[in-house]
């Protein structure tokens, strides 16, 4: 991908950082071409194959107060980050580590985009056999007001636009009953402003879905508070985690289970690639003036080249220009 | 079951009424010894295998406005199954109708208990390999305060103990982290009153759950309001359906595997069964005055059997003397 600058990687930040960072970041080099800076404490990163370094002295904890770190570690990987697209030598940061003080960085070095109320953040949950699904705000704001959830349905649809390279993508609304009065107030007034002719200008809001219906391909991006966004992510997390470990077990209980599930391995081996959400490497923090990928904390390399790739698809494809545009419309 | 007044099923109720409904009425009796009155219009009952019938001359369709249906619709089976309980004439009711007609129902005919501020539904999530999770609200309030939910977990508290026989049911607060810190102003003004000495006098509150915990042995009951409760439901239907009808495509996709799936049936057949909602036989209305069970709507004879062996269980074991005594005091 040529035209952009490098992709800062936070190589400290993750439960398997730095060695599983180094490597994604070294695949996204090797495999997809992408320039790639990796942003930490030179001496813990090991061979780095060769990756250019930033250094950053200290290290933000996963269990850090978010506020608290971004303000006393002003040396640390996740923040010189943020600085290095805030100054022009990066034109994307992955982080692993910390998703509250990952946030903060973005926010505090960075900032919004004019005219942004709050920074969303955009996850991507995968649909075998159809496009995949984009959940916003999945947990950055645990209370909203309707004029926010607007700018997250019009900051979605141009997400999954660029993203998924769908012209006109399907918004929807979370909530209890597809008709326009059921669930709270808050999705009510929401409801009745998507309404209103011209408020999307890129997608279209098709209304009400439920809970049902985001694993589906019935809708393309589903709009939410962050406090019931980051309960679905997690909820479903959960549920699928639990599912497959249930049919696992079973189908390993007895010597004749485990010889017929051996020969089911090639058709249930694409389901569990297209099931996991390494796939897509990551969230987007949407709204900050730069792109900001904040993959999950158990990321393998896999999810990290992913991760990379992606911030260096959606720097070229100016998705911060784009997401200005509708947003000052 | 002795010692109680017959379980007031309403026969007009749900997709597949009245035969599934009739049919379910008629396996209680038969299988569990329970006494039933059917409740509905006699002439579209069928065969009634000599159950009782209460008539009722209307019906509350599926989509009918629950307020309209319950102030205009005045002989319809479900108020006059709500007015069997308050007259004395039934220990519990059942339907599989329209949920809101059945809540405004219980709760104009019925009334709440003295004490209550507003009734909430209680789910029963499946959880194979262990006890099942109860989930409370599920619907019945959009928006919540603080004390409703303490609420909530005192009668979600005694609920699990009557239904489970376990003396001392762990009851978590669903938010977006485990620190009390953490989720809404709802969340975390809740947190403090039920971390107060004596707020549950049935149950233990073991803290903050997220949406990954609620599939899991680490949990009894999960509080939250009726908005995210809802969401979450829908959420694990939708996402255990579609993961399952994928994994059944895929595992039945050449013939090689179909013979493979074979092989498997009798160690995935009890998994079914076992994270089949229907076995549960729908959800309770806690805080009415009077045991009601709403079933889903798509409810087969077997889930409406086992709601009414679960009303019946609820009258015998006084779970509204139990919901009294912890609400008052």
């Amino acid at each position: 991908l040529s035209g952009i600058l490098p992709i800062a990687v936070d190589a400290m930040g993750g439960d398997r950082a730095p060695a599983e960072v180094v490597e994604g970041a070294r695949l996204a080099r090797d495999e997809d071409g992408i320039d790639v800076v990796l942003v930490g404490r030179p001496e813990a990163l090991g061979d780095t194959h060769g990756l250019k370094v930033l250094p950053a002295s200290e290290v933000v904890d996963m269990d850090d107060d978010p506020g608290v770190a971004v303000r006393r570690k002003k040396d640390s990987s996740l923040i010189r980050c943020a600085e290095a697209v805030r100054d022009g030598r990066a034109s994307a940061m992955v982080s692993a580590g910390n998703t509250g003080a990952t946030m903060a960085s973005a926010l505090l070095r960075i900032g919004r985009i004019r005219g942004v109320q709050r920074p969303a953040i955009a996850t991507v949950l995968p649909v075998p056999g159809s496009t995949p699904t984009v959940l916003l705000d999945a947990g950055a704001n645990a209370e909203c007001t309707p004029a926010w959830l607007v700018q997250f349905a019009q900051m979605g649809a141009v997400f999954f636009a660029e993203r998924f390279g769908v012209a006109d993508p399907r918004v929807a609304l979370l909530s209890i009953g597809e008709e326009p009065g059921k669930g709270t107030s808050l999705v009510k007034e929401t409801h009745a402003l998507l309404s209103e002719p011209g408020c999307l200008s890129a997608g279209k809001f098709i209304g009400n879905v439920e809970g049902r219906d985001v694993m589906t391909e019935g809708v393309d991006v589903v709009v939410t508070d962050g406090f019931t966004g980051n309960v679905v992510l997690k909820t479903l997390e959960g549920g699928v985690r639990f599912l497959i470990d249930t049919f696992l077990t079973a189908m390993t209980s007895t010597e004749e289970a485990r010889q017929a599930t051996e020969v089911l391995l090639p058709v249930l081996a694409p389901l569990n690639d297209q099931l996991d959400p390494e796939t897509y490497g990551g969230a987007m923090l949407l709204g900050v003036d730069g792109v900001c990928i904040i993959s999950h904390g158990s990321s393998s390399s896999r999810a990290i080249r992913n991760a990379v790739r992606v911030g260096a698809e959606m720097a070229r494809a100016d998705l911060v220009g784009h997401l200005a545009a509708v947003v000052r419309a």
